[in-house]
């Protein structure tokens, strides 16, 4: 790093804890910390080194970059009541629009977008985070483009178009397989058989998206086109109308593909 | 290890390959391979430190099992042709019951089943593969266990009708996942994103399994309700009707069950 850059962090939760000790770790300079509970700004803040504040008014104008971690619908709020105009002020959220920060006199905005999903308890390995940034001008991108670079070797330029593919993207990829452990989970457990046996073939099963795309890492009956088992399985969910429409919909999906 | 068990394998595909090497490093003798393919039985021969058979009428009497590993459907015709009536002899396969040892005069048999996926490029740490066994007889199932130990922490009892479950299972929380991860490629290619920004976070989902049960671990808008991102998704899936009807299904079955 060949600037130090002087940050300060709103928020307190899971991606402001992240955040803020991977930059602070990285060499950072984390000013202050404000959050709209005192008690978890104070703690994150003695963790990082840097001051507590105590109302958003109080902000300091000795920093290179504001970082919003809050929540979603709390974003606008937060951004209307800064009063640093000035100073280059991002969120780290997936889903809010750039124009968030339209028609406020804000003059350098942007996007810091780190894409995973976290939580406090469990250690991350920040490095390897796609970072998605997006910023009003080219040199504010930069800056970001920067910060991100000291904490982690996946920085992506993503504009807001783009992220609200890749949001929907993730959904599919993750918020819908995890529903798809659930049925799992809830097919064994009935059974009296223990989730535990499907966990080491569930992870092995996203590690292979490293070395093969999807679609060429296929595997199960129906992309073997094995009708037999097949009428087999919706035989066996002929109790559970809500499964058998899933495992009917995504196995004709995989077989008219493996057609095309 | 107490005793050291003589073993004889029949197949040199991807299970015959990790099974072998795994019980070979053990400290198990593997008394001789065979193949249908003589060459690359003589491979994973040399590997083990064992003869090579060239046909399966000149398998040896001098070993405590016989472990098939080949593909399903060749299973019965290598069962029919084993002469050794009186030598333990168990299959590795998910799907096949043990009802295919029935009426062939073999004493002593049963499932020797690797709950995992295998490919023979890729390193895979047998001792967290999930074992699930079945045997004709409480002393037969003893000595699989016996085996099963020599290799894995993590050895279960299964008999053929869970099995099926367990296959089931595996089909909707790994089959059906990788369709997911396809969708999601084939979404984010379509408009210029590398998959690459989706692989930690789908490597994350998977490994959350490991400290939340799936259903409690559920993020994304369908879990949360959000109408306006559920609508704004649907609208962006118009012209991908079938991504649309997997959108669709699967999020009503979020907010169903996070109702009941």
């Amino acid at each position: 790093m060949n600037k130090q850059f002087n940050i300060t962090i709103i928020g307190s939760g899971n991606v402001a804890f992240h955040l803020g000790n991977a930059l602070y770790n990285a060499g950072v300079n984390i000013v202050e910390v404000y959050s709209k509970t005192y008690k978890n700004a104070y703690t994150l803040s003695k963790q990082l080194n840097a001051k507590t504040v105590r109302n958003l008014n109080e902000l300091s104008n000795n920093t290179d970059l504001i970082i919003i971690a809050v929540k979603d619908d709390e974003i606008i709020n937060v951004v209307k009541k800064i009063q640093q105009k000035n100073t280059f002020i991002a969120h780290t959220s997936g889903s809010i629009p750039i124009s968030v920060f339209d028609n406020l006199g804000i003059t350098a905005y942007g996007i810091f977008y780190p894409l995973q999903t976290f939580s406090k308890e469990k250690k991350i390995n920040i490095n390897e985070i796609p970072f998605c940034l997006e910023a009003n001008t080219t040199k504010n991108l930069k800056l970001l483009e920067q910060v991100a670079k000291t904490i982690s070797n996946n920085v992506y330029i993503v504009d807001s178009n783009q992220r609200k593919i890749l949001h929907l993207a993730a959904v599919f990829a993750c918020n819908f397989s995890n529903h798809l452990y659930s049925i799992a989970n809830s097919i064994l457990t009935k059974n009296n058989l223990s989730f535990d046996l499907l966990k080491p073939l569930i992870k092995e099963t996203a590690n292979k998206i490293e070395h093969s795309l999807p679609h060429q890492a296929q595997t199960g009956p129906a992309i073997r086109k094995d009708k037999q088992t097949i009428d087999k399985h919706i035989a066996m969910l002929k109790e559970d109308e809500d499964y058998k429409k899933i495992y009917e919909l995504i196995t004709n999906q995989i077989i008219k593909q493996s057609n095309g």
